[in-house]
């Protein structure tokens, strides 16, 4: 795990103005990395560090000669912790760069952001344990979680090819349902649309086929975190999904948060990792004293819905739920990588790994709206007076997270919008 | 669908002798597209046409300008039918080219091989109906065929990172193991590995996200075949896939066959695809009547294993089974790629969807070690009296897959070796 340093002092303030304005996502104590354009130009698209209301180029600064994500991402922890230090050292006030480095400022409000690294491979956990349990209730009102949940981290594969960045607007998805009582399935569009709220755990160095990474390693491989909507379609999914999985139910979006923000800043806002006492002591692969006593992240979780009439009534999207992570989530993401990779499966940077839908122990904390309301039988009512059973055309959710502790500055993840039409 | 033209001329001989040779995998009429390199150097891999027993580099013919097999692979089909033709042309007796072209040959004997292309993201599909139901019944006796089977193209995500060539040398997973009576799941070393028999259907030209391929227009995106081993831990597969499907069962190794055989080149190879006639008609979507008049595909395929105490006796790999593609896939490769797009899923270039297990209507032709041992209990006794249910330490596996037909010349897949340590 990383140590706290010099680069999380409360104190540090930036020459850039905007970073020290209470409740920034983006002080200086944050420094999450992102890709970035002029919006409206056609240039590659650059790694930048968001800092307040600004983006950093980094590669104009001279720290970086790579517009690669990915190649940033395949450091060592060594070098990720220097570079981190180098960047909050040059934009601290005071700091000889300020002249040099303002040169390389893009305001953030003129830029494009896109997917924030090359992914090759997408895997979605299950780590929601409340949220298996609820959605396992509509089905298995005896039995809501498998017998295996408590042992293994369930994940399944997922759609690299469409995800896409904040901002992403999709067609509702086509496909085949089948009603209970129906002979035949029948064709149309999805009438059960969801979001699923999880953080994308994001891999930075990764593994050799056929060697493992230990628990006490797996941190060293997150290179850092992003907020991750895994849209559901779930009448495709209750006729597809057996006996092999999810498919077309997710496969037509996914979106991400456009910045990434770090392991390393993210360690002031580590938490114990608690299991109920009754619950099995995980297998010793999965286990680490480090794991334990800092694997869990805190991370609160807001849901946001703006619907089209909202949005031609200049209203703002209003709240649907708001979470915390480290009530939410089974297992760690130090358990996700090892769990991965413990049959020789290789892990390489960029690769994605979803949390889950992450539930928090509340119903007002669901992470999707098939909890909310209770698989469509209970609509939600908005503050306009218009219901939500599941999403509906025209409709923009927005998910949003950031860290608060005592002692610490508070950092933000920014946020993840999604419009279907 | 690729209509006959001159390339598939019979009496077409090559200035290459060994293409000319009965038997051969390649012959002028295949002219199949892998990427290579001299064995032993580091360069990097080319684009390569094997013919014979020689590899014609062709980016030395100056009929492309690229190394890169997805550029390739993206492009349209009247220039994929262009560039065949002037390959063929160019290796046909009597050729201008013959001269220059013969210094663009590396012989096969010489070449290290490579994953074909960049996969981007794999699918695996079921197509397999008799392996579908052999597995079925050995979970289900009552129902082997879930409802869903005659109407989805059952498929999910897999993994494209651990995805090797023929040659590959993998370790024996690891992983979680639960026998039907413990009380809780033990670790170790996979103790029911499999192989499944497959074709990898490649993909061309790729859609955009939200633009569904129409059955009439799904051929045209398939770029070529090859084989596909999809190895698999059955025990770890039997306690992790409830309820989100495989996972690290699959994710260890997959092992491709190094030439992609084009859909062009499999112009004469085609069959009528008929289901029996109680089965039910697919939705619209998935229906065209030239699907129905040509959309299976005729290949033979045959398996063969290699254990270590045969490799060290000088023994060579014996066959376990024999089958055909006609009989053992109960969806085409064109209702693959329309079903996979028509919630909107984008596919790309190079993106590989694994057919499934392809078994044949009898015991012998069951494309994997489950089947054929009926789950474990049932040994098959190789010709030097060493017996297996499921795969050991040092056992190669071999697949190999032809076409031939009355009428045009044979063409072959190539083979898929792999080897578990």
């Amino acid at each position: 795990m990383t140590a706290l340093n010099a680069t999380h002092d409360p104190k540090l303030r930036s020459w850039v103005a905007a970073a020290n304005v209470a409740g920034t996502d983006f002080p200086i104590q944050n420094l999450p990395f992102g890709r970035f354009r002029t919006a409206g130009s056609s240039e590659a698209f650059r790694i930048g560090v968001a800092i307040g209301d600004q983006i950093l180029d980094l590669r104009a600064t001279g720290l970086i000669d790579t517009d690669d994500m990915n190649v940033l991402m395949n450091a060592s922890v060594k070098d990720r912790q220097a570079l981190r230090a180098a960047i909050s050292a040059g934009l601290a006030e005071g700091s000889g760069q300020q002249a040099a480095w303002s040169k390389a400022l893009l305001a953030q409000a003129q830029a494009e952001m896109t997917v924030p690294c090359r992914i090759g491979d997408y895997t979605d956990f299950y780590t929601g344990i409340h949220h298996a349990t609820t959605i396992g209730k509509l089905f298995r009102p005896d039995q809501p979680l498998m017998p295996n949940y408590k042992w293994v981290p369930i994940g399944y594969h997922g759609r690299a090819s469409s995800i896409g960045v904040s901002g992403q607007v999709f067609k509702r998805p086509q496909g085949q349902t089948k009603a209970p009582d129906a002979v035949a399935p029948s064709f149309g569009p999805s009438k059960r649309l969801d979001y699923e709220l999880e953080l994308g755990f994001l891999v930075g160095r990764g593994n050799a086929l056929g060697e493992p990474i230990a628990i006490g390693d797996a941190e060293d491989h997150l290179f850092g975190v992003t907020l991750l909507n895994d849209w559901s379609a779930r009448d495709l999914q209750a006729w597809e999904y057996q006996p092999l999985g999810p498919f077309l139910a997710k496969n037509f979006a996914s979106t991400l948060s456009p910045w990434i923000v770090t392991t390393e800043a993210l360690a002031p806002f580590r938490a114990k990792f608690e299991r109920p006492a009754e619950d099995p002591q995980p297998l010793p692969y999965l286990d680490a004293p480090s794991n334990r006593a800092s694997g869990a992240l805190d991370i609160t979780l807001e849901v946001l819905l703006q619907t089209a009439k909202m949005r031609a009534d200049g209203v703002a999207p209003v709240r649907l739920t708001l979470g915390n992570t480290t009530e939410a989530a089974y297992w760690t993401a130090a358990q996700l990588i090892t769990h991965h990779t413990v049959n020789g499966c290789n892990l390489q940077p960029g690769d994605l790994l979803g949390s889950g839908t992450l539930s928090g122990p509340q119903p007002d904390q669901a992470g999707s709206l098939m909890e909310l309301t209770l698989g469509g039988k209970q609509p939600v009512t908005l503050p306009n007076g218009e219901k939500r059973t599941f999403l509906e055309d025209g409709d923009t959710l927005v998910m949003r997270g950031w860290c608060e502790r005592e002692g610490a500055v508070r950092i933000g993840l920014g946020e993840v919008a999604g419009t279907v039409v």
